[in-house]
């Protein structure tokens, strides 16, 4: 549900790396997560997980593209406690994405339209939004709202 | 663990569709489940996950019928804020399921069967229960455990 | 909502020993949940909590009695990486117990009977019941369901 | 965040309601929400929690006006396996609310505008803007940036 | 993250159960799992689910090895309340493994090396290090940091 | 479990300050958790419940010193979509802390010493860590293990 996939097509393939891990720190793995986004992984998230002898676990789930399978596995085996990793091979169906660009309070604003079939989405991005709401010292909400009224696509 | 999948065989194939969502709000999320569940998915629910960026995002998860898929995952783009979906092809294994009504305080409940091999499970049927209780003014262990107690099956 | 509190008075009080845990494993905090439960925690039970920087972090709680609460404290300190606690003192409305026992398959089973005004619920004992599944190779649910089908309270 | 909280003040007093439960199925859980509603619980909802033994249990958290403490006590005693509750006295501040009234789509659209000092926020009413998602066949989201994009507070 | 699998190449093929639950209680639930795991599941999990109708779900996921499929969904069916299971299989790859024993207090503790390329990583044994921090009454963080200092790899 | 709290004695008082959220975006939550903890809460984390209609709601909890109360709550109107907030005074035991300082790898590290009466815990302060971790591009439990074998407390 992000910016961070840069294709433009409809279909296409991914990885998904998972492990289940019981043996590091909540620290830790919050380091990990910055470390794997950073080389190369289109998505990371965290469940939290029941495992087994009453352990609160975390399961670690990465979105890969598959030519960076094998360099992604070693980086789990790099940051986190893992031993051993599963993959499943993702198939997936992406809207169609396309930008257009305008100013709010001068600054400015990508807005990224999303279609598939009758379904059409207006989203401004999340990063020039934020910027906007450091720099005029507002909450998300209201960057986004106003931005949404001023858009005429 | 329901009686949402009408099959009695012991084998089916089912397909996973999987969001993961940062930009809708949970009373969306909500009467987006309505929806989908309204309109041909085998069943939904959510999982709590951590995203990057300290966002506590929600990861959508469907069961569809294979031929469902292409029609299911429109839907997704409709209610959700969603911007791809990825998918998993299950295989299943499912009970074998039959259904004997008995009377309870003059209402009919049907009592599902369910059995595979030496396992044999009883259980009368929610909406049915729900019925009683609500129309009783009773919880629905109650109505449940009576229930239970007088089956002869 | 068990038989681990012994009153049998409609009110008492208890105090809940809180903290947010980051810098432990989860197979430590496996061990410290037994070892708090075996010194005297009236429950224990974690929560998976999202912390600053992208941590997964968990949420101990305790319900502890008012006398027990500075050893608990130090429990906490000593099994699991706290390094401060806090407390909500709880005032709690409880039903009145009794028992009763029966036998079923020549074991004995405590029946726990808990009322409270019009309410009055029936609960086979867990670990009667544990002990009879695991003899018998049974579902703890075949045995519950068993048992309260035998029961003419 | 919702309108069930009918109080204009900035200031007042509820009661939280807690118990863990693990012993009671999330089918019949799901039925004992609905009821506690629907008798008087200001709000209520369900956290994931991990209790001794492996079980993975449910705490059940109702706001309730302090009047309607033993009431909502002896509710809970009787939709739930709860075998006792226990109370935190919450103190709140309110932001104060205001409503005004617009048509869109021919249909009537309360406006919730909530204010505390230089914070203002404006909200459509959920059900106001379901009934029209419903109707025309729309996301929840396009009725609510559409209404919003219409409202000239 | 642990030795519950004894493999020591680097790929393995293993299945994944799942199944959704909404109508077991969590007593019920622990026992299952402990029972599934005695029984030759290499690993078990519970996540939770936020199933339809406000039921507070739990999704148990079971990891076994290819020839255990069908025996392990038997017994999901006989310890769980699910009436259908389904399976993904997966791919793994897994760390290289060695083992070493020093002995701690008198005690003796296999210290695990998992190696996978450039990266090596040193785990005392947990059962091991139970022991020890039962005996001396320890904390397993105590124990386990201990063994890593005393240990020269 | 953090430095993030700067007393020094053993007891002390913060207030929590609640709020459930149903009507704002994961986005918008991890951009309010920055600004308040920015802006004087000792701590904040989420917390994820299953609330009313479905709806995958996200608790936010904060600590705040007592002064901070009103300040803080006022950002949390600003900053979240909040329409009100309810609290609970806590008392506090806090461990007493030193610090003393090491270098490793030429780089500084803080070693907080928190102790309460038979309890003693060492722990390499995170910030020191992380910075020598990312400049020698190692994980971070290999930065905590090496200094933690060093360290002579
Ligand atoms: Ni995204
Ligand atoms: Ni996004
Ligand atoms: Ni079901
Ligand atoms: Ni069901
Ligand atoms: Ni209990
Ligand atoms: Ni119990
Ligand atoms: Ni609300
Ligand atoms: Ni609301
Ligand atoms: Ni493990
Ligand atoms: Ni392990
Ligand atoms: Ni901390
Ligand atoms: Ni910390």
């Amino acid at each position: 549900t992000d910016s961070h996939i840069d294709v433009s097509g409809t279909h296409d393939q991914v990885v998904q790396i998972e492990t289940n891990i019981d043996d590091q720190t909540a620290e830790s793995l919050g380091y990990a997560m910055d470390k794997l986004l950073a080389n190369g992984a289109l998505d990371a998230f965290f469940i939290p997980i029941q495992m087994k002898k009453n352990r609160p676990g975390t399961k670690l789930t990465l979105l890969v593209k598959k030519q960076d399978q094998d360099k992604l596995t070693e980086l789990v085996f790099k940051y986190t406690t893992a031993k051993g990793v599963r993959y499943i091979p993702y198939e997936r169906t992406i809207m169609q994405r396309s930008f257009e660009k305008i100013t709010y309070k001068n600054m400015p604003v990508r807005i990224k339209i999303a279609s598939f079939k009758a379904v059409k989405r207006i989203t401004p991005e999340y990063e020039d939004c934020k910027e906007i709401a450091d720099k005029f010292d507002l909450s998300l909400d209201t960057v986004y709202d106003n931005i949404k009224k001023r858009y005429q696509g």
